[in-house]
């Protein structure tokens, strides 16, 4: 791993996810599409709609991290606190954008409503904040110094997600390799120990699994450069085969 | 909201999860259990396996917290450093537990094979801990202090769990109601306002979905008396119906 590649921090805001009523999907995505282009993710932290909980958390994050993105919390209604709690993170105040207000009006005409208060109060953003467009709902998300801050409906997220890609300082991308073995961790310690001593470059990992009432596991090498990884990758299965383990790749 | 309810928070340790290779679902399933059992989730941290990060969550959290529970990182591979790593932010060294080498010992044999050394490293546990065992792959997971150190596995932590659940201390269990209603967040936006204002003690949410290229919110009701919910339930039903809108029960 490069010593100036990108880091990021997630942070998920919302109560529906600290209750246990919504699944976070946006995790995943977010990781695999930094995993693509080089950014490390080094942490995630979940907090509930507390304006104090974010403050704390956006603030712990945006200085360790190149990049912090934010999702939640941004809509309409009074449990939507996102916006005005990432203006005091940043002692700034919440103002409202004409241009924001502009984009969410265009949406509701297409839909064939007016813009009332009630739909206004979503183009107030930190002053400072450049905003970030999507195409599914109308709604900006804004981007304030390293913090992007999101919406938190998955499908969301992602066209948001593209329209802010391009600007983001790109490292060396991450790829990964699997081999499936049908036998327990336990047997396959010792060939993963000798490979991560011997690439230290790459990441080697293992990750059981249950099929058929069998226990299995997934050996992962993950890395930036690609011929280190075939040849360790390579060197795993000439190992696997002198134990007699079978396996596949996936 | 009572204010000596019992909280807590999660640490989800795995580079699978930061990566984005693996969908964590242990934070919802706890959510779930937490919240039946009337124990604030309130914070979730995701970190690497990596020593230093999870030190300092486990001990920023556990301080903070009535409760610690962590998954990930206790199988036999070089990356699985979650027991070292908590013995360490406890100050205490790992000693191999002969209790735990007899389970997993016992759990072999039923599979007709013996313990090495490669499964043996599973058994050792930080200085004070107890262990919760689990029905599902033998290999214990440990309480040290509020700190409960889960397995990664989603199935063997819903085993680990039910082990643990009734030793803890429980508050009042959170129930809520919910409401659809085929119309976007800022129609509602007043109607919840209101009913925040006038029940304090309860939460009210509002999620938006896409359904047929439609937007609808979900309006929750959530809180610890039933009473209450139920009468903030039908004067929700009252004023969407004076609102003229249409709104099903789900």
């Amino acid at each position: 791993m490069s010593n100036n590649q990108p880091t990021a921090a997630i942070l998920i805001i919302g109560n529906e996810i600290l209750s246990g009523r919504t699944q976070d999907l946006n995790v995943q995505f977010i990781a695999n599409k930094l995993s693509d282009i080089g950014i490390i993710l080094v942490e995630v932290h979940m907090v509930q709609d507390d304006e104090d909980q974010i403050v704390d958390s956006v603030n712990v994050l945006r200085k360790k991290h190149k990049y912090v993105f934010t999702t939640g919390g941004i809509g309409p209604t009074h449990d939507d606190i996102t916006a005005p709690s990432i203006a005091k993170a940043f002692g700034v105040s919440l103002k409202r954008s004409a241009e924001a207000f502009d984009m969410i009006k265009r949406h509701l005409k297409k839909k064939g409503k007016v813009i009332k208060n009630e739909s206004a109060v979503m183009a107030d953003v930190p002053v400072g904040a450049e905003l970030i467009k999507n195409s599914l709902s109308g709604c900006p998300g804004f981007n304030i110094e390293n913090v992007y801050v999101l919406a938190g409906i998955p499908d969301i997220v992602k066209s948001m997600f593209e329209n802010i890609e391009e600007e983001l300082e790109r490292g060396e991308k991450f790829i990964s390799k699997n081999i499936k073995v049908f036998i327990g961790e336990s047997a396959i310690k010792d060939i993963l120990q000798n490979a991560q001593d011997k690439y230290d470059k790459l990441q080697f990992g293992s990750y059981p699994f249950r099929e058929n009432e069998e226990w299995g596991t997934v050996m992962v090498v993950r890395g930036q450069n690609p011929i280190d990884i075939e040849e360790a990758f390579l060197e795993l299965k000439k190992e696997l085969k002198k134990y007699g383990i079978n396996f596949s790749e996936v």
